[in-house]
């Protein structure tokens, strides 16, 4: 076989491949809104068909959320299972998108041709460079370079609930030598990256309640509690002046970054008032005694994802609310265990409850921190083969998303996980107007057909 | 004529009279909310043909919003002014609600018959108290017992926009020797009140703007600000341990009750327990260096009315949120200036803005707090005559809520207002659920009757 061959398929057949993303793009699968469940199920219909296309007998596999999608392939060389996600984000604010979220378009920017659209980066975009990869080289070649299990969810956007139990009821049907995901980004311009360290993730909701119904504030204000400034007052508790979570035992299990990982992260000439310029701020705002990088990639987080209570329509109602809500997540480093965090900050938001307040709580997924190991030849071999395709060498680095699936493809089938992406940081996934740059579309593909082209030797 | 001979003909006419208000409640005039304006329209027409049968020439009147119901009658002895407001709140949260908020019902309850929907209290009910003891009287004497003026505003319960336009244009018309505001609620059970002390209301919306937009929490929570803990900051700042606002200069103007009234307050027997009991609640949550009755009646208040930012649907989303938003409202005493809190408290907000955020005020109304003077003859007789309709005699005593058009009456008209009103303390008012007593509309417009009579007299 002849990867230039493949490479050169690639090229020819990106408007076709396009074509095919952009008919996955228009298949509305968003998997938190129970609204959009048959759309989820049409997006897995669609990738069963696409791999069968290819020959890979594959099928929707149902789970009681929505549907996985698995394919396997018989080859030579290592096993790969290669994963990646098919529902999107919700869209709102809708009235902030340019067009119809699911009526993506090829776009002319200053800084070249993109993929708009939601899903068109996270992760629709990246899954298919991978699918497009196999597509070319089983043309080129008739069959593919090694065994392949496809497996692809559609509950990632969702804290993934059906996953775990999925994976533990077929762990030998997906248990491979190494896991392929594609659902993270360029570390630079034209600079690829292979993440080694991920955060993990920690959901949860609460609702206070005061009075028991919503009040005039004219009758009650001045002497009724107000669950609004009760969850103000709390969220207002979670950080102390230097940025750090005041949740008690929060920081157990949170390593220091090793002096040589920290050098070589000074060394990546990450400029943090660009990354943060890019989207109208200037100053790091997280922890002030740690380093940009080390605030996105290394430290755990406490943030608030919604909040809402009382009126919140146009114009003005004089209500003094029953209950007012919030979401929170933690994003989680090292062993930090997201069981005992959830259970103490529980505890810490009870203790900080005044009389006559209530207050109930929701889980929404939980995933510990996650560290691959690196010195498994198959890391080296595909961080040189990234290098060939793109004008900078590719670095190993940190991630701050949650990427659980790799958690699990450790803890339940033990096996390590590559991941590689072709996302920016002006990608705008999980916000109005998402994209993915056709140049991140085009060398993504030509990337795994070079990462498959090397694991096969390794 | 014979007082004797209305009464029973308004006890004879209860059930026509229930049925005109129910006409009167199945219209969803929501004054607030745009997509209703249509309906404020019908509700004013409707307005304008039953005072029409009662032989006056009432007419709708345009403004900038929804219109005002204007209708003058000629007669001997002192001119009145009766006013009230056809604009009802919203009715979200709608599945709280037990049936249709604007298809009303009588309804047997533990406490007696009450009329359920949507401004069966808040102001419908008890604006028609009015006209039907105006019908009856009407139709025991063949006209009315003195010269009336009726002035009914669409738009009371969204900061009246357009009333103080409207007065000062049409001055000369609607000024008369006393004004009669029928909006506010029984003192305690059997036991009517006068209310000679009104709050003020300012109210505020601001939104706080970190990112400039959207922004996933894995790749950016730890290093970019988040407007959500910001807003939470300032709202959890705007009071101290003890229950006082801290915006700058707030208690200019606001002074000690005297001595007296406090005793008088005292001794009304006022239960605490029982007052926020009905709600939920056990312990008053305001300044605790005042009396729960100075709470809702003389002393100022800052409330949260309504917040939201981020992601608020069902499930979760790991956005970090552009923006957040609160709708704060405060209730105003004695001398306080609305301008200059307003001025000071977005200062405030101002000062306590961290780096890389913005904000925005919108303004949603103003009023001062208005005291009446009640050695005016016509109070003490009117007193006089609720107390021969009610077991308990009628008191004088303050009000939480805002009703800014007493204080119009003052400061353009130039006349006093009495404010005397039949709902109750479990109302529900502006909330799931309102009701207005049978028997507070039947004594409510029993009561009028009685109070005219004593007027022409005084």
């Amino acid at each position: 076989m002849s990867l230039d061959a493949v490479l050169s398929r690639i090229d020819a057949d990106l408007p076709k491949a396009t074509e095919r993303l952009m008919e996955l793009l228009r298949i509305p699968s968003i998997s938190t809104d129970p609204e959009y469940k048959e759309n989820c199920n049409r997006a897995a219909e669609w990738l069963v068909a696409d791999l069968q296309s290819l020959g890979i007998p594959a099928e929707k596999r149902p789970t009681p959320g929505h549907p996985m999608v698995v394919g396997h392939i018989d080859g030579d060389g290592p096993h790969i299972l290669f994963y990646g996600h098919y529902d999107v984000q919700p869209v709102d604010p809708l009235e902030l998108w340019d067009r119809d979220p699911f009526d993506p378009e090829i776009q002319d920017t200053d800084t070249g041709k993109v993929i708009r659209g939601r899903g068109a980066s996270d992760d629709k975009g990246q899954l298919m460079t991978f699918v497009e990869a196999c597509r070319a080289w089983k043309h080129e070649n008739g069959s593919l370079p090694c065994k392949i299990t496809f497996f692809f969810e559609g509950e990632e956007e969702s804290g993934s609930p059906s996953l775990v139990p999925f994976m533990k009821e077929h762990a030998d049907e997906l248990k491979a030598d190494l896991a392929l995901i594609c659902d993270t980004g360029l570390f630079g311009e034209g600079m690829p990256g292979i993440i080694t360290m991920l955060r993990g993730l920690l959901g949860e909701e609460l609702t206070i309640t005061g009075p028991e119904k919503d009040l005039h504030s004219g009758m009650y204000g001045g002497i009724a509690m107000n669950p609004i400034r009760v969850l103000s007052k709390i969220i207002a508790s979670l950080h102390d002046e230097t940025g750090r979570c005041t949740v008690p035992g929060f920081y157990d299990g949170v390593p220091d970054l090793p002096e040589d990982m920290l050098n070589q992260w000074n060394n990546l000439g990450f400029d943090p008032k660009e990354f943060l310029g890019a989207v109208g701020l200037s100053e790091p705002a997280g922890e002030q005694s740690h380093t940009p990088l080390e605030m996105i990639w290394s430290r755990p987080t406490c943030e608030v994802n919604g909040i809402w209570g009382g009126y919140t329509g146009s114009g003005f109602k004089t209500v003094l609310p029953s209950k007012a809500s919030a979401k929170i997540s933690f994003r989680l480093v090292g062993q930090q265990d997201p069981f005992k965090i959830r259970e103490s900050f529980r505890d810490y938001v009870q203790s900080m409850l005044p009389a006559d307040c209530t207050v109930e709580f929701k889980g929404h997924g939980n995933s510990q921190a996650s560290q691959m190991e690196t010195d498994d030849p198959a890391f080296e071999a595909a961080r040189v083969a990234l290098s060939e395709e793109w004008p900078q060498p590719a670095a190993y680095i940190g991630c701050g998303g949650s990427i659980p699936i790799a958690g699990y493809f450790k803890t339940i089938l033990g096996m390590d996980s590559m991941l590689i992406g072709f996302g920016k940081d002006d990608d705008q996934i999980h916000s109005p107007n998402e994209k993915y740059d056709l140049n991140s579309f085009h060398k993504g593909i030509r990337s795994w057909a070079r990462v498959l082209d090397a694991l096969t030797k390794a």
